[in-house]
């Protein structure tokens, strides 16, 4: 019998019409879908790929152990973590040496802060394992946006908001085209470091991006707390015109 | 009479299938198709795209007066591809304000080093525009590669190998994570700016990422000439295993 292969699909951010041409032949065609999600929710990859899993496909819910209750500085959070990513690799190892395809959906690009990259990183030496490219988060979010973000010799950074003030502003400070991620309660730091860069006016925040109840404004204008799946984008500094 | 809209594109890096179900139904619906090529070519993003363009759509050629036969640094570049990018935006904008629509094709993503941005800024005041993004050229490269590229909070720096030694040694040794473009006669000067980073095992070469010639290999282990489009990925410094 010859083994399964691991399909790792991208399934872009929030829009079902920005999955890919392939994404959506390759989850139609596994027999086996797997997806992360909160215990209390269907998961959002698997809600966005909806209408491409074909009738009588087995699922593989991958509920995490925790999301926001315990904090990523916990040591505990790395073990339970690790564990439950162990878990999940051999759930999929056991449906690929019976001979089955298995589809894993992840939001966003896989490759690209992806969950899925741990059990790639576990599976890679004994599973086929295969990559389908997805639209990414801040792909979605320039677009939707309307910011053109690099030209010509741009340097472009994609920068998440919980490192120190001090880094973050000099990052700013050296690069043309920034993306800075994972604002919620690091929204008064990027302020802050936006400032020290001189560059608090250039900024464009995007929240929700591709979704329904998606919202696009200069960051000067917004008010009120950030969740932590929004983001920041300041475009380059411009080559030819 | 209402005026059309420019839908701006992305069909991917180069596999036909990686275009998004929303870039296909656009280009399909649009009367008119738009796309950048070579003066004796047909143009990457058009052969792309060519299954979605319904009989009987215009399409809108829009041929480079130069590519490589004069240099970025010579100051008729600037003003040639200028006068060129306002004549593109004028046809668009005939098309619009007779009231159809226009798709115009981009490779990889329209918004990431893209020539349409050009235009874009010509007709934003004017004309609608909407975004569709694109898998980009990188993500079909890591993707192939299955490169892994950044984990927790890593940082993702995207440099072209056009800028200084100094300077792309001094990316290389910050960022966690890095993708190199333009490498084509810079190819020698990344290898001695990634030795100074000490980072020179860990680059991955992809030549043509996702087309049916592709290439995949450890940069050490590559010989000879790169072709401009080319990239080195160096995966991130991961954070949870």
């Amino acid at each position: 019998m010859t083994s399964g292969t691991v399909h790792i699909v991208g399934v872009g951010p929030g829009d079902p019409e920005l999955l890919t041409l392939k994404a959506a032949r390759v989850i139609g065609q596994s027999g086996v879908v797997a997806y992360f999600c909160r215990h209390d929710r269907m998961g959002h990859a698997r809600r966005i790929a909806d209408a491409h899993i074909s009738e009588g496909t087995e699922e593989l819910r991958f509920a995490y152990p925790f999301t926001i209750e315990r904090a990523v500085s916990d040591p505990s959070y790395h073990d339970g973590m690790g564990t439950f990513y162990d878990e999940c690799a051999d759930k999929i190892a056991a449906v690929t040496a019976a001979g089955r395809d298995v589809a894993l959906l992840c939001e966003g690009d896989p490759f690209l802060y992806g969950s899925a990259m741990y059990l790639f990183d576990r599976l890679r030496e004994t599973v086929e394992c295969r990559i389908v490219p997805g639209i990414t988060g801040m792909g979605g979010c320039w677009s939707e946006a309307a910011v053109p973000m690099t030209h010509g010799d741009d340097v472009l950074c994609v920068l998440p908001a919980t490192m120190p003030e001090d880094e973050l502003a000099s990052w700013l400070i050296k690069t043309d085209a920034a993306v800075v991620m994972k604002l919620g309660r690091n929204l008064p730091k990027l302020r802050s470091a936006l400032e020290r860069a001189g560059r608090s006016a250039e900024a464009v925040y995007v929240e929700r991006g591709t979704q329904q109840d998606s919202r696009v404004t200069r960051l000067e204008d917004m008010d009120g707390p950030a969740p932590y799946f929004s983001l920041a984008l300041l475009p380059g500094r411009r080559g030819v015109r």
